[in-house]
């Protein structure tokens, strides 16, 4: 199976990377676009038969290494092969 | 306008990032879990009427100043407020 992961940072959590870029694409221009916010997309392939095994191993990994869980949130979808 | 956007680097691209976190995963037990690849997720808001010019808009932010295109790719998809 595939993982497929969405980290983003907590609402209220300031972003200073996206506020960054966002001034920087208002210098080249880009005035229309706002609130940027930047999190990390983690993929990967997990070999479990079964899928509930699958989404608890995912779970307890975001829990443990991938993620901040004091400052970031995570969805995932799992893809089978 | 709300578009979140996946920026991936590309097949054959070393992600020295994801081969860490892959290791450090197998220490933790997560022997299951392989080829770990990691990449950025953008979102943004966009205030353009016309969905093909905002369009037009990202895809020019992306290629721009979001991404590398040397070594990244990217999709992404617009959300109607």
């Amino acid at each position: 199976m595939k993982a497929v992961i969405k980290v983003r940072l907590k609402n209220g959590i300031l972003d200073p990377q996206g506020k960054t870029v966002n001034n920087a694409l208002h210098h080249l221009g880009f005035g229309s676009i706002n609130d940027v916010r930047i999190g990390k997309l983690i993929e990967l392939t997990i070999k479990e038969k079964k899928q509930d095994v699958a989404r608890k191993k995912i779970e307890e990994a975001c829990k443990k290494l991938l993620t901040n869980p004091i400052i970031e949130d995570f969805t995932y979808e799992l893809i089978e092969d």
